[in-house]
């Protein structure tokens, strides 16, 4: 089966250059990667979080970039009949086909050639980040502060996730705009909460933000109602262009992804320079995920102290109240922006610490050296948490981690005792409750905690 | 509580002349009709079709239009507190509160003085419904046939509330719109499932049409998804609204409002006329819904005869079927209104006759003396058994039907005994089911079976 | 030669009783007035005021509304070549075509059937204007004051005609609206400089809005820089639906219509009622046409005195101070607007006698036994002196009135011998500097004044 | 005076790098560069096509970029008096001074920085000149081939300047859009006429797209009506996107500028590989002006022959056939275009030759060293007649030519003696004609003819 899809969304044109460079015939990595996002983003809907499996299911598809006469066209060989509707595309996909098109040309054409970038260094990520969140439309510049990030795990129960969406409903109603990483659960269920919501207060072009990366997009296909997609290159810039774009996050319960999120945010909240920066944070979930929070709440006092607890609000069982609050929170957010003249699009007087920034990548060696200890600079030690938790996530989901941690057995984790003890709690917790993969498969746990 | 709303839709500056028609204090009838209907409105979402008791709930409740420098604004004097997010007026309810101000102040400043309007002559209700639709702007010339009218209960249960949004979803997949009664049950499940359809599809501005009249509104409150609110003087009118108006109906589980909703298409497709003209109309539920479409399709047979069975599809628990086939259908009704210059959107070529379309005034004597015997024409019978459901419904949720039943007792219905006890067979099941009123109050029949 | 012509513009749908009304065959009043309007719009750019000739040249050209799926069509037989580029006709044009079924068919149906209506009456009267600018969504809440009227001859020489444009693109670069009498010379030249100026200025919709009526349609074809053109029924209707919609005035030089509308706006503004009103009115033209208003100032003088002369300002070679003279006084009318509650689009406040809402019928007996008298109120005296020009026009360009004036000789206009001599003075000037009709033909006049 | 402007039109919003690029003071070259051509912009109207008079006007002019919360804003210190009316900067100035900020800023930061792109490698250079268009979203994918590039003399007389009105107001009408140097003269005449066409037709979004270079700028400022103004590098990739972007050409009367632009597509055309291509390119002049063409059509034919003769068509004195002719050919394109797979809006298929690609740098040197003579291939000789032509046009109005001009003599151009009599027989005519400078100054010629 081949189908031609024409183009639709935030991408231009692209030059013969771009086009040639996705010509270079399927040896080529760019043109893996390319054909394994769509591959991913055309999958949409299905009931899986693995890449592998996927991949292996479509071993047959193929993706060819035309070029017509009103630019270019998609050429889709065997692609998963759920992407269609009577034969047609639905228009949701066609548009993150294209936004995938789009992201990995832009960073590979950009970035990989331009002399005067240093990968390194904390001002060209920043902008780099910038960059790519610009080439995709995603800064525009007339609106007030009312991004809304929302982060909690892919695998959640039934109440979790009814109310996720009865949360996106009432941020909906409030006319704020929601923006998560984009895959089923905690990532899906306050956007279409949210389309209810905005669908009542009659808001035509609603934002739907979903920010993903390669090496996860297969194991959380974006979901259809994801109206700007934008694909970073990694998890750290994915992670920076939640806190610089988003003007306040919630948090539902989730997973160690979950955890590195709330991590990342609190050791760039409990920077000094950022101490006078208004930012919302509320972690929110059902009656029923009370004992979830208080878990993780005790979890971060005993690790980063009553400063990290100050950062955020625990809001339980009341999503009106949350909503509201976040409402209220985004006028002081714009009142800090106009006064430092800081942009309400993306927050460059944010610090972020080069800790945060660099890609940490998750070897056996590097998961057993993270500095793990109580006595450090508290930042820092939500750094190299943060770093720890990222390990889990990639070992549990994507795919070449996987695949490093069948080869060589579970990463192995040490540190203080007291601090193995905490995370061994919190990991149990999120392993008896189903948070690390979604229900029907034995989950096998990719670490080990050296106590 | 006093507020100031400022006008939102699709209505026009009004003139001197129609503010004053609503100005002319509160022993008006024009003026106690709009505010009921504006009270109606802000109601939305209320868990009740006890018009009555809304009506108690909120006597303070008042309504009052001002001159202002852009036109007009509403002032509500003690509003109904859920019509509001945080004080802010939720701007669905906006544009319904001003649409019932368009439709009532059209309708009496334009029918009631015209010298050349015969309210009984059919030509000229088909034309006043044209007419009030276009002054709504509900006729937009630009589209395709797309138009699927969804009627079915109000009251209808969990698992065929979720069956109606799954059908809306798979509607609005494939690209069609909504049109309703616009109250709760079916009247809202399809809406709320084909937004989301429509989000998927990127389809920005959908229309989600709902249809009321003054005398049910109260009982059913439009929800705030409705974009076009449309208020027709009575239910014959509205009725027409639906089928000229729609280009497929598709028919969900319901009581005696969708028997009087089926009758009346039904009566129309057996006029001769209109043999040759193609109308897609499904019956469609839950497998748990099966019998009852069952027993209503057995009532049809037994009453209307084979031909009028074979005017509809019964599909049992296959949503995507159900708009499968409403899409494809689509084509053909194009194909016919190209071939005959009828509009697309109102299809002037269908023909009604007058006892379908002149008001039937549900009195004990009107009831009593409804010709309900079987030896007659077969399109007559369906007129007459509409009436009947109808009377039916106005004794069960409209104020003013129901005080008479409370005074007088229930309607008394004659006719063959055949024919009685096939609609006591109906009537009994719709009690049983709980599908005359909302669960959770005690039905008492406002209809007696004489038999 | 047949075209056949889709709808464009602000028009809905029509009903089959409106399409009928206009299908009774070339014998009825109502298709011989569409049909001639149609033609005049159809004629726009031709260079001649001569209706008849217009009229004579096309005997063959007619015009059919046809019932099509997409509401109507029109069909044209035998249309002007000029309305046509390569076959296509000129979208402009077609615009003017549906306004001018738009506004028939509304007054027709509308008006001469609503039994609540009393065309004498002068609140009736204000409202029908608005009915009739309102259904041709010329009444738009959003916009501030921002509508100039232009008024001024359509025999003008070119350097007055420069000026005019060079006016109109001051105001357009001071983002200011243009509404004019929509035929050629003044009421052209302020819409196509307003062209380039707000093209300068990125101004994506603006407007040109055209009221005519018609009797005059076909002497004054309208200009297809109109954007909005609106037929209403009479001069005395088109005069008030000026004053009321527009936020000020521009006077250029002109005829005997200048005189009339010079006439009619300072009747009004003399006023007791409308004393506080602010209404900016500023005559204006190049260097060589100052003798010109020096005349019109003189006669004004003479006439209705000192407070009328008070009411405009003369500015003479200085089209950006004329301009930004409105510009300031939108202020302003906004602010007087705002604290009388009065509509920013449609001045209900202003007060209008009947004498000038009255449609005056310029019969000889009518012009003979005006009250041309110095000693009456001074706002009566602009009434009476309104009509005697009022008649001139129709006599010189409406081809009813011609016709009478060609079988029953000259109009007689009596009064005392200083305003004769006042008036005949006047005349003679505009008779000389060739502004009662477009070069070329001989001027015959069509009144005499008895000294 | 110091203005603050805020962004307006098609720039997004800029890095914290790319401000700073702008801030290092205002020695830095790109500062300078930035701060000339928005002086130039800034100077838009003014009756000037001499540089280096406009910077002396202007010495305190100044313009810095800050930062603020919805992006940024600029600063102008000192700017012209006239980019304003009544204190509001005209706001067709705004978007240029934004084009000019963001057309700097994307080829400094893009291809002085990048690694892969070789400024001498012509695949690259044509990718280059597609990207800075892309960038400044001037290649949207859903428009039909319909942009007419218009090319003729900044300097010509009243009667082509109305005749340049006239033909624009004719492609205007046939729904074509503008694309020309964006100076005065030929360059703004046709876009003028277009706005009075494009408003028949009710064009809301016409294109008259500008492209210009920052040698030239400011001795011709871009005219207001200009909607997409694009600043390309230097002169041959100006041409390079006018031949790629245009669907056909108009050239109009012009001095050397225009020569040059004929000869760079005639020896673009002349190429073997360019045969088959489509490529609707017409001369056209009033009356007055046919000797003018025939000497241009006499050297074309005496230098490069009837090959090149067959190019184009002369057109004389009749603006509808020229509109005609190109809006026939409009179709031409298109078909051949989707024949060959290349797009609507960037003519890939185009082969050119990096001899007019390669920036020539016209020196003293390069000037005497060109290869004038006229046994050498036809297209060689246009691409060495071309850069004669670009040379002098440098010498006349670019203002460090200028310089080099004034401090070591005019240039020398040897060849043939043949080419040399034609060459001085056609500048000749161009002094004559005044086509070399604005009239008002004396012109002294930047060059020699070595007979």
């Amino acid at each position: 089966m081949i189908v031609k899809i024409s183009p639709r969304g935030s991408m231009d044109q692209l030059s013969q250059l771009e086009v040639d460079s996705l010509k270079q015939g399927a040896s080529s990595e760019l043109y893996q990667l390319y054909r394994n996002c769509s591959l991913a983003v055309l999958s949409s809907g299905a009931q899986t979080d693995d890449a592998k499996s996927l991949f292996s299911l479509h071993k047959d598809f193929d993706i060819n970039v035309l070029r017509r006469e009103r630019g270019i066209k998609l050429e889709l060989i065997n692609p998963p009949a759920s992407a269609f509707v009577d034969e047609q595309i639905i228009v949701g996909i066609q548009e993150h086909l294209f936004a995938v098109l789009r992201d990995l040309i832009y960073v590979r054409h950009k970035f990989s050639n331009l002399k005067h970038i240093n990968p390194n260094d904390p001002t060209h990520i920043t902008n780099m980040v910038f960059d790519i969140l610009r080439n995709a439309r995603a800064i525009s510049p007339m609106q007030d502060p009312n991004v809304v990030v929302c982060w909690g795990g892919h695998s959640i129960n039934h109440v979790e996730y009814k109310y996720t969406k009865e949360v996106g409903y009432q941020l909906g109603l409030r006319k704020l705009d929601i923006c998560t990483g984009c895959g089923p659960g905690a990532m899906k269920g306050p956007m279409k909460g949210a389309a209810i919501g905005h669908a009542k207060q009659r808001i035509h072009k609603p934002r739907y933000i979903g920010i993903t990366e390669p090496s996860i997009i297969a194991a959380e296909p974006p979901n259809q109602i994801v109206s700007e997609l934008v694909i970073m290159p990694d998890i750290e810039k994915r992670l920076e262009a939640f806190v610089r774009m988003g003007h306040g996050i919630i948090i539902f319960p989730g997973g160690p992804g979950t955890a590195e999120e709330l991590l990342y945010i609190l050791g760039i909240l409990l920077h000094k320079k950022n101490a006078d920066i208004p930012f919302p944070l509320i972690l929110t979930g059902p009656r029923e995920s009370a004992a979830y929070f208080e878990e993780l709440d005790a979890f971060i006092g005993a690790t980063l102290g009553k400063e990290a607890q100050a950062k955020y609000q625990i809001i339980i069982d009341d999503p009106a109240a949350a909503a509201r609050q976040m409402r209220l929170a985004m006028e002081q957010v714009k009142q800090h922006r106009k006064q430092t003249g800081d942009s309400y699009q993306y927050q460059w007087g944010l610090t972020i610490e080069p800790d945060f920034q660099l890609p940490f990548e998750p070897t056996h060696d590097a998961m057993e050296s993270l500095d793990l200890h109580m006595n450090q600079d508290k930042a820092k030690l939500a750094a190299n948490l943060r770093k720890a938790f990222s390990g889990i996530v990639a070992g549990n989901v994507k795919a070449d981690t996987m695949q490093y941690v069948e080869d060589y057995g579970p990463f192995k984790l040490k540190g203080d005792a007291a601090l193995m003890v905490l995370m061994d709690k919190l990991l149990s917790a999120f392993v008896s409750q189903q948070r690390m993969k979604l229900p029907g498969s034995h989950y096998t746990p990719c670490y080990q905690i050296s106590k």
